[in-house]
């Protein structure tokens, strides 16, 4: 029996979203190290700021990503960067998501082994956030980067923000990273028949979890001007546990009683195949099915 | 850019379920081949026939299959078989299933040229079948293998069933094999609330395209002893045309005519992911979606 392969996502975000001889450099490993496979990069000006989507065995994806890393770290300096975007350091956020054959433990192992490296390697103060979290109040990425950059050198002055690893002081040009494991997200809107934002933003306090909804849900009201209508746009943080269809339905209820009707939804980026699948074992009743039973998930290992 | 990488399935039939040794000889070049993967193997004694799912890039299988038709035609002897399975050679029918990267016409052509070298290689007659045939009459494998290997000397004489590749004759030991590319099929059955088969045949003929349903589903009524209960089965041979929750749905809606509930479903064997991400994407109703939007479709290339 061979071992199954096993695949991890990582999304780094990186404060270059301008120089493009910058952001290819630090892209480069991504191309370049066998194993792993670069998805999908996206920057953006205004944030300044660069977002990877890339895919690997776990110890190829380690390698890469400390050279990512090292790259950043090397070639962006915080003290002169300037972007919409909140960040605290030059590779702002490195998340570990378990795609195949891999458990949240394992991916949690891996976001602590490759925190241990960056720190040493290039002298960087590493928070770890989500799942890799060492206590509650670090699980939240925007309470470890509150500050930003700028206040970094005195928050971590307070015994509560000294940092999992590494230094306890912000490198001079880097800052500081969080790494942590966390489940993939799903960016699913729903929209609605009518133009009324207060009745998305309604709706949205009904299905999200802080204001009462579904526990892996968060929403928020938006419009979309072009079309005339609102959506309920939400990130499902966890849909093995809350189902897109579950979401789906409560909105689909909600909107009820405001006459209102679901005209469509949309998933924004990546979703992995589970997600989908699960909706349609759901709708269609299917009674026993194994995920074995999908043909492609033959075809990974 | 790289080149995607192809995919293609197949389904050979082996007239040869009960001898341990035959069956292990003729599996090892799938298990032994670089570029194919081994995905099932199902053997039944009564039958005594073995179906073996296997997938790899168009080259490597060919070879494969080449490889384990020229062990089949080596141990199998036809004259001494029997078994309840309708057949017509020791390898009794081979299809080529497009699965990814690949277009039918591609999969019709890899099986036209396996039936060159088999019939070449082995002295093999092959007629093609499915998307394959040469003509109409050729399509269906029942029209062929009627009158199975103990009729097919003679029904070669007639000169509308001579075979497409090999000697106007049969092997002496292994018949005549059947070639053809098709879709993938799915076996997907719908369960009622009730115990009467009458109720699922006539739904059976309602959603069944030889009796005025759909286009690409085949249907009967199916009694399930153990549960009390009955289904409609139905083989859906083209989910791209033909999608599942069509069927279910329209199920569904003729059973209400019976006071009769859907109570599940099943899907038996293997399911390419798109018949079900096409589900998922009907009932929530998702725009504009995109198959790259699947994770995994990229973890294949």
């Amino acid at each position: 029996m061979p071992v199954k392969k096993q695949i991890i996502e990582c999304v780094p975000n990186f404060s270059e979203g301008r120089d493009r001889e910058t952001m290819e450099s630090i892209v480069e490993p991504f191309r370049a190290f066998e194993g792993v496979k670069l998805l999908d990069c996206q920057s953006d000006k205004d944030h300044n700021r660069m977002v990877v989507t890339v895919v690997g065995d776990p110890e190829s994806l380690k390698k890469a990503v400390v050279a990512a890393v090292g790259k950043a770290v090397e070639l962006i300096d915080l003290r002169k960067h300037e972007g919409q975007h909140p960040r605290m350091g030059a590779v702002d956020v490195i998340p570990f998501i378990p795609i195949k054959n891999v458990s949240m433990k394992e991916a949690v192992e891996l976001s602590r082994d490759v925190a241990a490296r960056v720190s040493e390697a290039f002298d960087l103060p590493v928070f770890l956030y989500e799942e890799s979290a060492a206590t509650p109040h670090r699980r939240n990425l925007a309470a470890i980067r509150k500050g930003q950059f700028e206040g970094m050198a005195e928050k971590m002055t307070q015994p509560e923000w000294l940092p999992d690893f590494g230094p306890a002081a912000i490198h001079p040009s880097a800052g500081a990273t969080a790494i942590g494991a966390r489940m993939p997200l799903v960016a699913f809107n729903v929209n609605l028949d009518t133009g009324n934002l207060e009745i998305a933003d309604s709706i949205a306090r009904k299905v999200r979890f802080i204001t009462g909804g579904l526990r892996y849900c968060k929403a928020i009201g938006v419009e979309l001007k072009d079309r005339g209508i609102v959506q309920v746009s939400m990130n499902m943080t966890d849909f093995t546990k809350t189902a897109l269809y579950q979401s789906f339905e409560l909105v689909t209820m909600e909107a009820r009683r405001y006459g209102v009707n679901v005209v469509g939804s949309e998933i924004i980026g990546l979703v992995p195949m589970a997600a989908l699948i699960d909706c349609a074992v759901y709708y269609l009743g299917i009674e026993n099915f194994s995920p074995e039973q999908v043909l492609e998930s033959h075809l990974m290992e």
